[in-house]
């Protein structure tokens, strides 16, 4: 009986961790979407609220952190509880520098709203939308541990790299074409990269489930 | 008597797990210095063993990944011995994506090396030559619990972001005077980035290293 007690207690105190992952998670998903709603809607306070919000997500590292490695002391967790937990402390470290990389969007598109728009934003905007299905989706994988949703994220990763690739292409031709559009290209260039690693974070994230679900490592291997 | 002798042969556990980590990382400096090299001395043969040593880096982070996993479930280990594995799990997970920035280095190179050159390599070799040095002081200030050392990694990092800039700065430079130079530019300026991230990376690393010595988290503190 008071093992049943205790693996209780410790079940919920999973499914808090669960749960601050998944609220760390969301306010990395509204960064996502409002870092490019004040690209396109040229809003410099909005940029600089999401500059602002990257202290949340710093801070809600560090304590999801210390929780881990609580749960790690007091509990001993081995198999699949020690795999959740470890897993939990390397993807806080990927929605913090997601967190870092909305942040410096953010940043860009405050130098880019003190100039001409260089042309509308239909791409980076798509890009960004992709991008942020990605990071929610690679996130409910892990908490209900749904290998099969992981493998559509890093499946969708594609999409996001055609996109930037297809982004680069067009701001080249601008940059050749007119030389006095060159530092504004640069910047959004730098945009649609940020986006394409945040992807790239949501992946990382996904693979990790994978090998969380099966104990298989597929990270590394060709998809 | 017993727990002395568990307690022995646990250390040897853990220099083991130091050890793979020195290696590891030994591959990701060599990875660093000559990915440059083979930019500089237009070495496309050199470029193409950076890109297959990726693979190496990516096994190792599995292996260690795995060790870690073992340790913290049969030894269950707490306070400095519980945080020391825990940040070995981040810090592995830190070197597999400098050697994918390695990796991507060597590929723009091997592009780099069809076409003429644009300008001689100065600033790049150096901004690699500090990035290299800060990768090997984050992980023997990991492995001795060096603090100081750690502290001063993140302080170089400032001459790494200094250096990236100035080279960006003149990039944009040859860009505008001649639009010929684009490409090679553009190619140019996401070298100088990846040197930049391998250092966040480093620096990422320092300022676990002084959380685990120190267990005072400086992560998001402004230095």
């Amino acid at each position: 009986m008071v093992h049943e007690h205790i693996s209780t207690i410790f079940d919920i105190e999973l499914d808090d961790l669960r749960q601050s992952i998944l609220t760390m998670g969301g306010k990395v998903e509204l960064m996502i979407t409002n870092s490019i709603k004040s690209l396109v809607e040229r809003n410099t306070p909005l940029a600089e609220r999401i500059i602002a919000m990257d202290h949340e997500v710093n801070g809600a590292e560090v304590t999801i952190d210390e929780r881990c490695l609580e749960l790690l002391a007091l509990r001993q967790p081995v198999g699949r509880d020690l795999r959740f937990i470890t897993i939990a402390l390397k993807i806080v470290t990927d929605l913090e520098r997601m967190g870092d990389l909305c942040a410096n969007i953010a940043k860009r598109t405050r130098e880019l709203n003190e100039e001409p728009l260089l042309k509308p934003y239909i791409d980076i905007p798509r890009m960004a939308h992709w991008t942020e299905i990605m990071v929610k989706e690679a996130l409910d994988a892990f908490v209900r541990g749904d290998a099969d949703l992981a493998i559509k994220v890093c499946k969708d990763d594609n999409l996001v790299d055609e996109l930037n690739v297809q982004i680069q292409r067009e701001l080249l031709t601008f940059m050749i074409e007119d030389p006095k559009t060159i530092t504004r290209a640069i910047k959004l260039n730098y945009i649609s990269k940020s986006l394409e690693r945040i992807a790239d974070h949501a992946t990382n994230i996904s693979e990790m489930v994978i090998f969380m679900v099966k104990g298989k490592d597929i990270r590394h291997m060709t998809m």
